[in-house]
């Protein structure tokens, strides 16, 4: 220990206790236990065994069409469109949503960088705000604040007064699986013409007032990376309740190819963003066994709340009131005092082989996006320094008490 | 046949001469043959089996590494860098090769649309140019005395003189695998100060004066497409000599993250581009059956050849004076007498169950790219109107005589 670390007002140092805290739950590893784990229980292996079979690997696929429609049932939805990632997903929901050139969008400093990625490939600017500190997603009442002041409504337009620029969506990303504010988001929206897009790239089966994640956008992403809940290896899905929307997002990410019998010609620059059957067979695997994985995700952070119920340098992270979460991602906010100890705790978890992060950096703070619009940025800034991940995978859950 | 379909001298009409020399080669399938058909005869099954049993599928693994390995050792370069698909190589080839919004990109109009897309995914406009009717590929003698012409160069620099943009770059397409003309276009290329590209996404295994293309290049893009000779489902990759190219094509390919412990920062706009370790393990199974499927590919094609031979009112294309090509997808070239029928003779053809198709619309007639500069393309044009695909899987070698 050394001088500069703070105690607890009961005299713990922030490791000690953090330490013991994890401990209880997961015992002491003699090797690293992962962040996240895919598993496959299932009929995983089966399905992309029969793909193989039956030489149906690529783009066209009973799996691919059966994936889509698991999606949209899953998210009580007529549409879901897989992609090759969930980058690709959020970069097809801005190009549907009709983001141009030169436009801005709305997105959270607090977010994995595909989402500031996305509208740069859109070749439209993210413009940041800020979050709160209930769901870690991005705080609705201080961002409406921003926004009379900020910018103006000309029309059906947003402009953004300093830049001249038109504001033309908000996304909303759900942290670590946690449900944001959506309908303080959907009313903002709504009163300043933005399209709504859901970042649900974290979120899978989680649920905000009993309705899933990912259905309250005018359109949603999803991400089937190999450290998400489900996984496709790698694989993402635009989610949305516009047969429009559907159609064009099929269209743009299968290279704007116009149907023939057998001509191949293409009426737009579009995109190579299919989702292949052997990725999409594997998700269906994946889609049936969701339901027992979040089941004893939720069981593994029942435990990790519990034990850290009588820790009084951090707080265990839990659902925000009136939502359903995928706990995709356990977290610990560490109290403010504690803010300069994180990256000795980090350390220490690490060496003790628990696999621990801090929070992506801010957007704003990374050299390609430091010049980007933004807000104040206060309450992400400061749940940067003291918000870390500890392990999360559902076999964490058989972790013998 | 109508007054208006030209007969051959022997007076056979252009479908019925083709349908003949087809029944030859294939007989009368009941059932659609497809194009081009994947095949899965080793250890495909158990290498992506063995993904799932130890859960590693996704972005990182060691048949990722060992794919890369492999295909470097196939084309005898030091690296590749695998991608999630040959547009998304390509347009890792762009980056690396420095193109900045705004450059011009030299590309052949006679091309897939992804050559396209990812100079507009660069934020740079194609430029497109001519072919020769031995390779399909770009015509270097007459690109020569285009430039010459329509360009001029500052220091190291090419500029066009009508819009005054940077060239960058030259990326040339070896068509339906058979190699273009390396020798004139890397002259060509060093002399006009221009970084050469191959996209080589159709002639994995295919080789130019005894060495395999995608190594001539300064770069060069692979695709493992599920219509291509080696499929991974969907994925790509972009080959090098240069050691900073390919820790640059890593860095962009996996969002131009910073190595650290446990920190997520990245230094620049980077894409999500990294094939999952599921598709890579397809593709070391398909890497150990390639030189046998080339094999059966080039029997087929003989086959073809032979029984064409004797038919007047097209010819076979072979692949050019010292290369061997993978012969990915057999093609017809139609007399010129004939164009006016190409679309007659599709039908008929695939009426009789032979899936056949044109070459692919060619770029300058897209309308996304209809305003792009460009050369005279009277050899692409009379090519589109007289060249078509036919069926090629190495399956068909197995036809009974």
């Amino acid at each position: 220990m050394t001088s500069t670390e703070s105690r607890s007002p009961s005299g713990e140092t922030l490791s000690s206790g953090i330490l013991s805290a994890m401990r209880e739950v997961l015992g002491s590893p003699s090797q690293m236990i992962p962040l996240h784990e895919p598993e496959f229980r299932g009929n995983e292996g089966a399905f992309v065994a029969e793909c193989i079979e039956t030489g149906w690997v690529s783009s066209v696929g009973s799996y691919v069409t059966r994936f889509e429609k698991d999606l949209a049932a899953l998210h009580d939805l007529p549409h879901a469109v897989a992609t090759s990632s969930g980058t690709a997903a959020l970069h097809t929901c801005l190009a549907v949503a009709g983001v141009e050139p030169g436009d801005e969008v709305l997105i959270p400093a607090l977010t994995f960088v595909a989402t500031a990625n996305a509208v740069s490939y859109a070749s439209a600017t993210p413009h940041f705000v800020d979050s709160e500190p209930r769901s870690l997603g991005v705080d609705a009442a201080k961002l409406r604040t921003y926004l009379l002041e900020a910018a103006r409504v000309e029309g059906d337009r947003l402009v953004n007064r300093a830049t001249g620029a038109r504001i033309r969506a908000l996304i909303a990303t759900h942290i670590f699986g946690h449900p944001c504010d959506l309908d303080g988001l959907k009313e903002l929206a709504a009163e300043f013409h933005l399209v709504f897009i859901e970042d649900a790239a974290e979120s899978i089966g989680s649920a905000y007032k009993d309705q899933p994640t990912g259905r309250h956008g005018e359109l949603a992403a999803l991400s089937f990376n190999g450290n998400k809940v489900v996984t496709t290896g790698g694989g993402g899905a635009v989610l949305t309740s516009s047969p429009a929307h559907a159609e064009r997002a099929k269209h743009l990410t299968t290279t704007a190819r116009v149907p023939h019998r057998w001509g191949y010609t293409h009426d737009e620059v579009g995109f190579n963003y299919r989702l292949p059957n052997l990725n999409a067979a594997l998700g269906c695997g994946q889609l049936e066994q969701l339901s027992g994985m979040i089941d004893r995700k939720r069981d593994l952070s029942a435990r990790y709340a519990a034990s850290f119920a009588e820790v009084e340098t951090a707080r265990f992270l839990l659902e925000p009131e009136g939502t359903r979460s995928n706990y995709w991602l356990n977290a610990l906010v560490l109290a403010p005092e504690f803010a300069g100890q994180r990256d000795q705790l980090l350390t220490d978890l690490n060496d003790a082989n628990y696999m621990s992060r801090p929070l992506w950096t801010l957007m704003h703070s990374l050299p390609m996006y430091s010049s980007c619009p933004r807000m104040d940025l206060s309450e992400a800034e400061s749940l940067e320094s003291r918000v870390i991940n500890i392990p999360s995978s559902p076999r964490l859950a058989d972790t013998p008490r």
